[in-house]
């Protein structure tokens, strides 16, 4: 869904990485490959690290599917993943689009940290990156303390975070808050698009989980949510630059984030801001991109 | 003044005990049998554990002043502490009270814990313990994440949290939000009676370092409000039974609490509610509580 | 065992503390006094902690069995446990024998830390702490790394060993090297006194488990040999002052021995000893000891 | 030196990569292209991490000088690093050579481990990996307990311990106990050659550190024992297969090793052998093959 956002906005996507994250890692390269061709787009596919630097982690088929979007297994019919490594593709993108590139991390950031560990001038050529990642109020969703994609790797946030990059962060909360109510689904329900129908169909297994499992007021959006403030920032309605790090022992608070509120603290520390952090969001601005979206 | 509180309204004080914390051990001894005698009162003062069970710590002078309530040195004119250890009185006291004891904890939890340890059987006889520490949202004053009481002795934080007791716990973002204002303090400024300029007295330090340091809008008053709480449980406007743990590990998140919202969670865990944590306060109900104490 | 060869030895035991352990702790009591009547005499015994001051634990009846010393449900006829805890016995009878007392730890260190930490004079009071635990070489026996009364409360062992006790330290591989071996057992088989025959009795389950499941040469006689050297500490071959720190965090290394070597380290630290290591004793020595003992 | 010894003994070596490690990156690099130029040979070197994965870590000039084999900074004339970065080039060799490979490691595992993450066949590729680093007593020389190389990157020395490869490692406490005696060292510096007056000018400086800051009898060859190792195996005179773990949280135990040896444990664990572990070596057959390659 990310993915159409960026095309109906006109995005240039240049590149797709793949890393380990909600479902098998082979499953993900071909619910892309599959999803491209649905969209008619050729867009190059880089697979890249199938684990997490130094943790064990697992998958959550039980809350996306086993195919990633739903129980379906989709296969590609003619795209093919690339051969060159994701951390590679990064690298290189990075340098012909110097300045300009703009990288989308909406799964653990395993890729953009081993690419930086590789080459660390990505952090100067890559304009801006957006993440979605970690909590704002200690609310997790892997963790009673910590969101999924920053527990699965919290090596790889913590080299992100502090290496220097442009960085805006959508934390799990804003995602849960701004869940698809009940008049949004069934607008888009009612809509009757080739994009809207393929919509419901993905998001139908998810919502349920949410809804009965998670008791939410719908299906959470956090990385259509960051691909939206990507395409237009205006969505934001309050973000601050704060110093963001992560518990990476492993223990009660793996992955957690310690963000450093030094107006509220009895200490007033050294830490530089390194990072944008979004509170909250304009939920119809952000609804509208997506209905938009879905118009065709 | 969360003693003035309760013996204001009436209730029986059966005895305080001393555990290390924010200012030098002997020095809070002496403070608080000098305030007996500012008071007229006479109850037994317990000594207890000068140090958290395991950890390191350290003391806060520079928001408490050296006396702990201003940069005065106070020292009692006849009263002296009781040679019997907190711990053994909090036995004592919870057998000949038992079941009505409440036990009011606005300090490290090192006695309560050394109590429990030594006799468990006191979880039975104590009726409610009401709690001052930790966060909710995960936003800390002496570490980022972590709030002093819960970091200073977190080992005997999750004895306490995990022994069977009926607990209140008052978390520090909810002393933030409902820190005195310009109105109340400007109140209380002019009411001119002993205990009102007491109060102006012994706040001004606090008031200073938390406005100007911190940029609240006032002084905190995190062990007040659970006073009051304890004497007047309907200040509280949204409480919730939640399942909290605490970080013990040292490290980045030493002190931080954990609370296992499952309904946001991927994961249904199975841990059960230990604990009703205090999330919003009716301000003016509170307030009102401490102006009607400060009126003679 | 220890026991017998401190009575046989003319010292005089002036009290038995019980804390958490390898058994059951009803059981450790039941066989404590069970083993007094055995050997006709009656020396005050008193319960304490059941349980570490902070972590979660785990008994080993598959090692001791479900007695303690082997799988015989002892009980005793007479003689009951004391009902003062064993931290105010501690505290009291280090004041009464103050200069005098010395403690032998051959369980975890709960009762003593907690002693320490309600009354610390007990540090000059106590002549001297004989500690049987952790490890010299990271050969543990309950982890890979770690030997069993540390790791059942490596909170409490750090208390104890930055208290600024007199201590010696026997540790588990110590014990390893100098398992009773073919000879000393078979001895004793034929030695056919009232107390080799106990001997025999209780230690088959554990030299059985030893050599079987562990491959050692016989069963480890830790709490014996630490028994022994306080009785002579000529038994000791090679010892030194060292400064040992514990790992009390959860994971791979909760309980491990930190021993500063800093004359083989990169870096001087000012680390002072604080402790001294046993790490090697006189075999003959230590089971002519035993030997004589079982001699009745 | 480990390079002297490969050449002199006509291995082939087909590329040398550099990580973050004992003095400043960029002199690495500069000292292994001079003293290349020195031995008049050509092979590739290419710069790899600056970095641990994870962690912070620092270098330590002060044993090793500033060049990094004494005070004075070496420049290379001619020679040049490659610009293939050394996580490509470990991957291509590995391609080039399968199956016929064999990695000397004998700084942190960082280059290594991010090899193995982009291409994970590696594993399969490579015969054997060499590695210098890590404890089997518990004695460390960066921290009490750690030794310098896994310190610096635990994290790395995990991936790569737990990846699969055929792994033989040399640990500090076998370098110490084979430190350069007099006898050795007088020998040494009346050889008058090119190569043994090179050996005593690079290792003067650290001999001086090792004797006089440390105790030790001698300089300890950590690497130029894994190197001599790999060339010939049988200097090895005790070792063992072993289940090898690192501990990768910060705290005091950070990089130590931990063994699994079941036979001494209470629980018999499941974890299967990852690792060669060398225990003993024999001192004349490696000095031999030390003195051999100064003679000319």
């Amino acid at each position: 869904m990310s993915l159409i956002l960026l095309l109906k906005n006109k995005k240039e996507v240049v590149g797709i990485t793949i890393v380990e994250g909600n479902v098998n890692f082979d499953q993900q390269v071909d619910t892309m490959l599959w999803a491209l061709e649905f969209l008619g787009v050729d867009i190059p596919v880089y697979p890249g690290s199938k684990r997490p630097l130094v943790k064990s982690f697992k998958t959550v088929e039980e809350v996306h599917g086993k195919g990633g979007i739903g129980d379906e297994i989709v296969k590609p019919k003619m795209l093919k993943a690339k051969s060159k490594h994701a951390v590679d593709a990064i690298i290189e993108l990075s340098e012909r689009y110097a300045g300009e590139l703009e990288f989308l991390a909406i799964s653990p950031l395993t890729n953009l940290a081993l690419a930086y560990l590789k080459y660390p001038k990505i952090v100067e050529n890559i304009k801006h990156v957006y993440i979605m990642g970690g909590t704002i109020y200690g609310r997790g969703n892997i963790t009673p303390i910590a969101e999924y994609n920053f527990w699965v790797d919290p090596d790889a946030a913590k080299i992100v975070l502090h290496a220097g990059f442009n960085i805006t962060i959508v934390p799990w909360e804003v995602a849960v808050i701004n869940a698809i109510d009940e008049n949004t689904w069934n607008y888009i329900n009612k809509m009757n698009t080739k994009l809207s129908n393929f919509y419901v169909k993905i998001y139908s297994h998810y919502r349920d989980f949410s809804m009965k499992r998670q008791r939410m007021r719908g299906n959470p959006h956090p990385d259509v949510i960051t691909t939206a403030i990507a395409i237009d920032k205006s969505i934001i309605k309050k973000a601050n630059m704060e110093y963001v790090d992560i518990e990476t022992n492993e223990g009660l608070t793996r992955g957690a984030v310690i963000i450093d509120y030094t107006d509220a603290g009895h200490i007033i520390s050294n830490n530089k801001p390194n990072a944008e952090v979004v509170y909250e969001i304009d939920y119809e601005k952000f609804t509208n991109l997506l209905l938009d979206t879905l118009r065709d």
